[in-house]
């Protein structure tokens, strides 16, 4: 770091005043002004509002309009919404919808995909992508017989980087589809999206994107980089709310062919006719499936403003700005007791989560939240997972983090916790 | 009906007095007094305390509480809301859960129902089943690789019931599975759980209800039929709202060896291990796909109550008691303008709702909503569905509900609406 004053508390204090999105703070709920929250790539905050409009939504359309808002919104809403999230992707209208949860879409798309590839045998992703988009991927394999190779690339510099060289060896004219997380879970690894999508047509695959851990912070590019298909999660950095639904993109070149394996009538042609015979509705609607949680809709719906309003290059940058600041206190202040980085160090492969790996990791990150009112989150082996939300994280908040989390080790108070996991970590 | 004095509003007054269940009405919202809501089948009336709760789960567990809320109870809701369910389905425990939509129920179940039985070919269901759950049963054939072939048996009555004898004789050796509505989403038709569930599996089939018309309003005897599998949604007379999550019930004797064919991470043995290759949980939570949306579960949690307390055996005898004196009253009134039963006259063989059929079907509903404050639905080509959830509707709902659709045609009422069909009906 070689810059003495960047270790003071004044220096963030300084960042926080010359911060352009540092008003954005106030748009979230933060009932308790001691709490460092670091797992907004977890779950998002709150913002100021959703309150209100839950109420609104309960008791005046479930409560007094009942079925009559089904024609005033409701049934609009999974087309409306996703209309709202593309222009974060960087696409353009009538390819983005929100249905179901990320393993739903995953599990639609990537069997979309392969039936569109119907001569080729594999499908290439990486042992950084979540395990969750992994599982969903062997049950597809496993529906349809069995014909198709899942092949995982590994990776490099300890866990934190796809072996992008093994990665451009293994597309080739066996390759149905490359599928990855835009950014990875654990060391927030950030992917080339353009290179690798490219990469894959020139073989003539498709390519999926998983954008959970990127969207809403990071700049995407779907529409510039021609991809494929794409799906995120939208309780992360949209703070949609705890299991908000999903999102999906596809791509308008291949919205004539492309067909989910699970045909739903809120996804067929004409589902209030009652025919008995499916016929997929044009365009990205045949992607979706049931009656969508519509509470839980409205939440996500409302929660959006922040991010739409702030834009995505100013997000970007505090975000760059955030992880470069953590990584930099934590290498003067917590290399010392044990830590080592478990992300990128080079911003433009980074997302905007860092881990910070320890043998005692999984403790460190009870007491943290326990004791001190950090809350990151812990992801096994020894990962504790620091997640820097620009919205609402400011330059303080990760010095104080930072500083806390120094407490803990040095005033081993992680010690009297069992190594026993809790149930979610 | 032979009785004149039924016919009074008297009479109906006389019947709500007698009413055990009277007192549960003023557990719902009913900002309306004038609003007769008969469309408790398609979307169940607000019950009291959802609008409190919901700000609750909002402001203080995301809020607040963030990510630790999770172990505080929203990561066992799918399973401990799946066994407040049980008992209205006579399944012992472990066995039921909540999970997703009922479409996508349907598709996890019957592909797992069709993998344990490898050597048959043939899927039985009726033209009287939801589309919607055909349409999935099309989606499931076209993605094992048309190796399926769905028998769709036909209906008697003019589609008020299923072609008995030609579904037994359909069910054979080379049947995997029986698929069917409990209680038909048309005409209310109420199936012999037991009946059929012997007959198929005395060839060996499996067996899958729909329930989504029949739970919370007719006891159901999963354990005791020894159904094989079973699902339905909660947003009817569960009356949990919008969209709420629908529940699936695998038998435990199955459970062993049924698979889904979505590879969910919430279903995964040790999904906080994060390991890259799949293994199911023990048990039914294997059904369990992604992160369920929570806002819509937790107001789903607090909207059993009314049912639960009221009990099935009390709901389905006031049942029987609304759906007959609708079918009285509009026999002596509303045949003479055209109507006609579209429903079972035999109460032992119906649901819940009644359709009554008139050639100007969908502009009498449109009118009837609109000008008259009455709220059914309308099913094609002519079905005006009327939906009695003996919780919150009264026998002089019911009276004063067929006076005001007999004058919406005697007035001519409805010739001013267009026959253009809204988005939802």
């Amino acid at each position: 770091m070689g810059n003495i004053e960047e270790l003071t508390r004044a220096y963030a204090a300084a960042l926080d005043n010359a911060d352009p999105l540092a008003g954005f703070r106030s748009r979230f709920s933060s009932p308790d002004p001691e709490l460092i929250y670091l797992d907004g790539n977890s779950l998002g905050r709150l913002p100021h509002g959703i309150s209100a409009r839950m109420q609104q939504a309960v008791e005046h359309e479930w409560g007094a309009d009942l079925i009559r808002a089904w024609n005033k919104g409701w049934w609009e809403a999974p087309a409306r919404i996703g209309e709202m999230i593309a222009p974060l992707l960087g696409a353009g209208p009538r390819q983005v919808i929100v249905s179901d949860q990320t393993s739903l879409n995953l599990f639609k798309l990537a069997a979309a995909a392969l039936k569109l590839r119907p001569g080729r045998s594999r499908i290439i992703t990486d042992t950084l992508n979540f395990p969750s988009d992994l599982y969903i991927l062997q049950g597809i394999a496993d529906i349809l017989g069995g014909a198709h190779e899942i092949v995982r690339i590994g990776s490099v510099d300890g866990g934190i980087a796809p072996d992008l060289q093994a990665l451009a060896a293994a597309i080739d004219e066996r390759t149905a589809l490359v599928t990855l997380s835009h950014v990875t879970f654990k060391s927030g690894y950030l992917y080339d999206m353009r290179a690798v999508t490219e990469l894959a047509h020139r073989t003539g695959a498709l390519t999926l994107w998983d954008l959970s851990h990127s969207v809403g912070v990071v700049p995407i590019e779907l529409d510039a980089c021609d991809v494929d298909f794409a799906l995120g999660c939208t309780y992360k950095y949209l703070n949609g709310g705890p299991g908000s639904p999903a999102f999906l993109y596809v791509n308008t070149r291949l919205q004539p062919d492309a067909l989910s394996p699970i045909w739903g009538w809120w996804g067929e042609a004409q589902p209030f006719s009652f025919e008995l015979d499916y016929q997929p509705a044009p365009g990205v609607r045949r992607f979706l499936t049931g009656t969508a949680p519509v509470l839980s809709m409205i939440a996500l719906e409302a929660a959006l403003a922040p991010v739409v309003d702030a834009g995505l290059e100013r997000i970007r940058q505090k975000s760059i700005a955030l992880t470069q600041y953590a990584i930099s206190l934590s290498e003067a202040r917590l290399a010392p007791q044990g830590f080592s980085l478990g992300s990128p160090r080079d911003a433009e492969r980074r997302g905007s989560h860092v881990s910070l790996r320890h043998p005692e990791g999984y403790r460190i990150n009870r007491a943290l939240i326990d004791e001190l009112k950090v809350i990151p989150d812990f992801r096994e082996p020894d990962n504790l997972r620091l997640g820097f939300a620009p919205l609402y994280v400011s330059f303080q908040d990760v010095w104080e983090g930072m500083d806390r989390l120094g407490r803990v080790v040095q005033e081993r108070r992680f010690e009297k916790y069992p190594q026993q996991r809790m149930l979610v970590t």
